[in-house]
């Protein structure tokens, strides 16, 4: 039904929609190909939310030889008017002979419309080439519009034999400084860091990241937009003194109760959210993370708020930095879960990438 | 000093070798190229203990063409009668022009005589060339010349967060059985296999090869020579009805006092080791095996006779399998070691190769 042609130029819609993966959220990446007579005559990616389309961009490069021409585009164009009008009425008023969408958006705002207002309109439409890859682009879109939730990513380091700190809890550094540098880019892909107080109190983490140690590239006159801080303190053991608060950045407290003994800096909500046995409900949380547009949350927690995480199953994928280092049966371990009994009960996952990273290996799971 | 040509003969007496890695011991694998006018004209390797060197095919394969040649050797060719006639001597009566050995043979019987001999009959030598790789042949042999102990590999199967077994001790399987086929391979390769009663016990493990389980490629005409599966048991828990010994294949126990209240099969030895506060001495059982010839220990062992081989510093590789699983924290852990109070105290090992086996990945460690 595709030629290797049309492979060709969805693979370059792909590369340039991953231009915009740190800056398009809430909105999904999305790249767009036009081409006339075997040439690709227009080119673009979706930027920022609130800015032009993908096909806004490439319409824009092609000019009035758009006419006529196939385009390309890794989402189905939108219908509906948003903060731009439907790139759909924009493909149609260009003129464009053919669309080809590697996928249909799951948006309920769209779902199938973008397609039918070019088929109504005349224009040849196709869709599902390279489908796997261009849904790869917006796991954290995706997993929200389809499932109400984020993208939830668990990032853990810790030793060959799966510690994360000496039993009497130092930790720096067990990870070499380029596994440290590679999760600064995934929190910068995110739309949200998580973690719990505890992380918060014990390393002073700051949770934001720091451009400086990692090299990410944006587009051009693009700013990196750093993640919302989400914290679990459903105990309000967190005060406005810590060095997370020095950093003018939104953070958000989610807690089991309004903690109003303190003055807060005008970034930071706190947000109260059901709790369980006084535990902060997690798929509440996570629920209400996807309500604001968060796509994508970095977990970056201890063995307790990973083990609820992970024996609730609200992890997508597992990210793990081994070190080359022994630490033995006393140190802390990765996850805090109730006990197995059998193994058939053990929930099997797949290593979708195993990489060294520098001195490090990191092992990324996802269940199965 | 050497030319490309120089190292791709190298290269291939090195591949040669490598054909000899399940049968040779406790001899080391070598392997030979023989080369005139820039075309090879003798390939040999050393097959097993008792039978011709490398040196001694390749000549043979050669016959009067040796003479004037040039000779490429992984490891210096020898100089004593032992089981067969020195090499040196059969190099200078064939007449060949030059040697060239990628290193000098530790072996004390040896230890530069043979390039001395050659020397001394007018064939030029010289040696050096990639020695790293010809070194990388010989692990187990050159640990034994060098620190008179066995090179160990120790090898563990857990979930991605470190354990070997739930809780109550079920482990069967946590590795997939790629990974236990390459275990097979890895175990053939070796001298020995060793492990603690408890795992005889527990598991009903009989710690042998079972060729029909692994690919294993044989110099033609040759056996597998199984591994002499070597048992800590301090305690004299063992008995002589257990799966282990229903196969006649050499076993050694090591005990810190013979157990003569059994009648034990013709293939097992009782050995008393030195031991320290009823514990058998590690190190005093590897010297005891290197004695005996042995060149590479498998340890295949639970927490904590893992533990204090790797406390004591005994461990030259780890080979720890991982499973996509997850087992939470009060699975059984890798390592029983005593506490560690400081991260500058953690002994610190380089990853030496990362791969993925069918859906587990292998890791591979040594001490940096």
């Amino acid at each position: 039904m595709f030629s290797e042609q049309d492979k060709s130029y969805m693979t370059r819609a792909i590369e340039l929609a991953q231009q915009g993966q740190y800056t398009t959220t809430p909105n999904p990446n999305v790249g767009c190909v036009i081409v006339k007579n075997g040439r690709i005559i227009g080119e673009g990616f979706h930027q920022k939310a609130g800015e032009s389309h993908a096909e806004v961009h490439a319409l824009q490069e092609a000019g009035t030889h758009a006419r006529g021409a196939t385009v390309y585009v890794t989402l189905e164009p939108c219908s509906h008017f948003g903060k731009t009008p439907p790139c759909a009425k924009g493909l149609i008023d260009a003129g464009v002979n053919k669309v080809i969408a590697a996928m249909v958006d799951p948006n309920p705002q769209v779902a199938g419309r973008g397609l039918a207002m070019l088929k109504q309109a005349g224009v040849e439409t196709a869709f599902g080439l390279l489908e796997e890859q261009a849904r790869a682009l917006n796991d954290g879109f995706l997993k929200r519009m389809e499932f109400g939730l984020p993208f939830v990513s668990c990032k853990l380091a810790a030793s060959v034999d799966g510690k994360t700190a000496l039993s009497n809890g130092q930790s720096k550094w067990i990870t070499s400084s380029a596994a440290r540098r590679d999760v600064q880019i995934f929190r910068a892909r995110s739309c949200a860091v998580l973690t719990g107080a505890d992380t918060v109190l014990v390393d002073d983490a700051k949770m934001n990241v720091r451009e400086s140690e990692c090299d990410i590239s944006l587009p051009e006159g693009k700013q990196l937009r750093q993640p919302t801080r989400v914290i679990f303190d459903s105990q309000n053991r967190l005060s406005p003194n810590l060095p997370l608060f020095k950093i003018d950045s939104p953070v958000i407290i989610l807690r089991t109760s309004l903690d109003n003994s303190h003055d807060w800096p005008h970034f930071v909500e706190q947000v109260v959210v059901p709790d369980s046995k006084l535990k902060i409900n997690c798929h509440a949380a996570l629920a209400l993370l996807a309500q604001r547009g968060i796509n994508r949350v970095w977990l970056e927690a201890g063995a307790t708020l990973a083990g609820v995480f992970h024996q609730q199953t609200l992890i997508d994928e597992f990210v793990i930095y081994l070190a080359p280092k022994i630490i033995g049966h006393d140190g802390r371990g990765l996850f805090n879960t109730q006990t197995i009994a059998c193994m058939n009960d053990i929930a099997t996952l797949n290593f979708t990438s195993v990489e060294r990273i520098d001195e490090d290996v990191r092992l990324i799971l996802r269940p199965s």
